[in-house]
């Protein structure tokens, strides 16, 4: 029979997690206590700035436990945090994970929840140095706090738009949401798991690095990840800036798998990529004179996608040029965490 | 009618909370970037090392939501954070809050937390730079994420404890024990709330400054808080010392509430003193040389009491010696989460 943590015990969850990350996770040399004491330490570099971001996933409000492993859950909301560090142009260096588990949960989903921490964690030697684990009376709860670093001077703040500024979007947003949907079509359908728009929802990418290249030009005006749908992530950058933004239809990435899951859905692709998304791209914006500049960034950063769609505007709210010329207003569409 | 989360919605529960922080919390000008971007920013200190720790309580597993009101929730979720940074000798400077609500809490329930959390960090002019609300299917959850600084090369781990070294601890173990008994044993006694010994349970005090001006004089080799009862952390500073270590029963301090609680309920008072309890209070090691000077530190850190209560010793386990001079092994008897 597969143990549960109830058959081990916390003493020994904590030492079978503790053996896990000494193997397969990586150690840095500024860390002067790590996990087992009262607080970890470590050694901040001269002439940067540190970055924290905290993000919680709650089982089935965050994640739909039937359609996802507890390794790709772990990577997703590991991933998630990496993506605030990158939009701020830092980079992860270590993280806490507070852990809420049912007792009658596998020991071996917990350690597969780590190798998904892991796996977003080690491309960065970023680790894992404390954190909490406690009983759950429900479903399971995450809540990792990553610490991240940035060259003093060089974080990207939502608020430093400027009217004129170019607005731009990393990949194809709405992914997210067309995976998403998917898989509330087709619950029962196990191939659906390892379709692309499935996985954009279940482990997203981050765009971490390409966020810490951009602002490393000192180009980059505002930036922020687009965890709220790209229109409403954009008006949070606008409100935030006091500026107002409007984007072009036309111009906007329409990616052909989302055409095609709408098209089999019955919907407009629209309503993904304008809509609610976790998609973890990025909203950038700059001087109109720097797109080209940013653009070849994003081309030697894995050639993803830098797509101009708008502008920073004055004035307040965003808006959307339809291609006849028509302007309609954006409503952001933001989740609601307390009315659903 | 009281407005609950559902009624006001998400943006405007964080409009509240940041205003609130805004009115009555502190502002540190290290902090570039404070909450509302994808991560807040600060500038470290030269020559100090960065310390971090996180902790949840979980409704109706950490506290009881019937004794407990939400300023006090918030103030033990806070202080027991602080006590983690004290006992590496640290001092607090920012926290990340995560929340998991249901949308039928109170708003004022939840603006109650947070004026707990600032009771507390406020006298240290520590602040709440950024976190997480999200909403709960059940039970509410609260983890704290609290970043400290100590000098470098002051932190003290529970790790370097020598045999031969004096043990010490704070206080009186097994208060919050007591306080909790009391509770359970009389349930519908309102007038316990403000009992001394509930009071030690429900808002325990952290000996944070003490443990910060303890570590400062360089003679602490060890020391961690007691959150798991006095002996339980005690083992954890011998084992994680590679030691053993003694306590001498008559040497305990007794607190005489903790004497007439057990005598209420009929019970030995060191089935709390060296029971689970979680005092927050500190075990301490010395050289034994050392001990005056810590006490007087002790004694000009608002007169609070540090007892020399036994030695680390050679090899492994810690026992007590009874008057008559028999030996007892102490089982370290602490919490484990999956079993109950």
């Amino acid at each position: 029979m597969a143990e549960r943590l109830s058959d081990i015990g916390e003493r020994e969850l904590i030492r079978r997690i503790g053996s896990l990350l000494e193997l397969e996770g990586r150690r840095s040399a500024r860390v002067s206590t790590g996990i087992g004491d009262d607080a970890a330490a470590f050694l901040p570099r001269r002439g940067y700035e540190l970055l924290v971001t905290c993000d919680s996933m709650v089982e089935g409000r965050h994640y739909l436990p039937a359609s996802s492993g507890s390794f790709d859950v772990g990577r997703r909301a590991m991933a998630l945090n990496i993506s605030d560090i990158g939009a701020m142009g830092g980079e992860a260096l270590f993280a806490l994970v507070s852990l809420g588990l049912p007792a009658d949960m596998l020991v071996r989903d917990v350690e597969a929840l780590y190798r998904g921490f892991l796996y977003e964690l080690n491309p960065f030697d970023a680790s894992i140095i404390g954190g909490n684990l406690t009983g759950s009376g429900g479903g399971t709860f995450i809540d990792i706090t990553l610490i991240g670093e940035v060259e003093q001077g060089k974080a990207v703040r939502r608020c430093g738009a400027r009217p004129g500024d170019a607005v731009l979007v990393t990949g194809f947003p709405g992914r997210a949401a067309a995976g998403l949907r998917l898989l509330l079509h087709r619950p029962q359908d196990a191939g659906l798991a390892d379709h692309p728009l499935v996985r954009a929802y279940t482990t997203p990418s981050h765009r971490a690095r390409l966020g810490r290249a951009l602002a490393q030009t000192g180009y980059v005006t505002a930036m922020t990840d687009t965890s709220d749908g790209f229109p409403g992530d954009l008006s949070h950058v606008a409100e935030a800036s006091g500026a107002g933004a409007e984007i072009v239809k036309g111009k906007i990435p329409v990616d052909e798998a989302v055409a095609e899951a709408a098209r089999l859905l019955g919907m407009d692709p629209y309503e993904f990529i304008l809509g609610r998304s976790d998609d973890y791209e990025l909203v950038v914006t700059c001087d109109p004179r720097h797109v080209p500049a940013l653009q070849s960034v994003a081309a030697g950063c894995g050639a993803e996608a830098l797509t101009e769609v708008g502008r920073i505007t004055e004035g307040q709210g965003t808006v959307m040029v339809l291609p006849g010329g028509r302007r309609i207003p954006l409503e952001a569409p933001g989740f609601d965490h307390f009315r659903g």
